[in-house]
């Protein structure tokens, strides 16, 4: 069974303290590391059609390298929630309660 | 308390069907709708020194702003991992695996 | 008449200066805000299909918004090769020479 | 004698119409690309204290890279450019001039 987000967290912290890695791991330096992952995953669709986009699990290769990114990215986003302090579940969940009443549905709210 | 990722994933797919948004979510406008959210949390922290951004969450408006970008970070990587069918917490599960083989630790192995 | 573009950096240079802003002006956070920029400009064209990204000059203030995006790209791009001391014509001619040999025409070198 | 910025931006878009790269070189893949490219030239950054980043361009290999980077973003900005009928250099000349209004020096007006 595969570990939950605060699991995978604390997993993060402990193998960046083992390998003394804390000091580059600032706020700023990981927010900048966060943005260049987010760019890797982009560049596997920049040249792609919508139709081609929306097939690259189909491709063994792309789909590992799919994956990859995606782990990259939510590693860094967790490592700098880690140094800040920020829970990123309450975060988000705070964020789609404040985005239902921003875009409510037809009919909301009767 | 707050949803686990999955409840959150389900909660993001459920929003955006509902508004009729899923024409919008390629995994292409995904992949760049996360890159450009990965910037305006960069943003934040783009002309403040390294002792400045570590002091960012002592500020309640950018404590805010922080929180804000990295819900939205993270609400583009579940729907992109959405739409493609991707455990993104198996990807960092696997990925952290492969990682501590490369970095292996001082008397790993022994 | 336009000013060429190393009048524009020497431009650049100056305004940062009698503002005093060179201080934030490293090239660590040039390269930050390079990249902000760039997603800005990005952000224009995220929920758009191909048909419509291709008319976004057709609209008055999407136009404006995407000169004013270019703007800024190429501002912090000179601006960064400025505190670097990087002819930036240069290296994209020496690019596009490396690139001639890379991706040769059939017919080429007969 | 280097070209200059209109020479290269020719030469770029003789050298995509020679290998038939324009059905793929559409305004939202070149904002895509040219977002991506800053990341890369980000990248270079990302772990470096501010001190490290200054003094880039004193190893050979790092300051090739320094330009081979710069050398990318300025080459998808000018695709860019020319796909969408847009001057770069007229655009920055007029953000230059709204800038001096908006960040005033003191003095300025009197």
């Amino acid at each position: 069974m595969t570990e939950d987000l605060h699991a995978l967290q604390r997993r993060l912290a402990a193998f960046a303290a083992a390998r003394r890695w804390e000091p580059y791991h600032t706020p700023k330096n990981l927010a900048a590391a966060l943005s260049v992952e987010a760019a890797e995953l982009l560049e596997i669709f920049q040249w792609l059609t919508p139709e081609e986009a929306r097939a690259v699990m189909e491709d063994a290769d792309t789909a590992r390298r799919v994956r990859d990114e995606v782990a990259d990215v939510l590693a860094y986003l967790l490592q700098f929630c880690e140094v800040l302090g920020v829970d990123v579940l309450e975060a988000l969940s705070a964020k789609i309660d404040r985005n239902e009443s921003r875009f409510p549905l037809p009919g909301d709210g009767d």
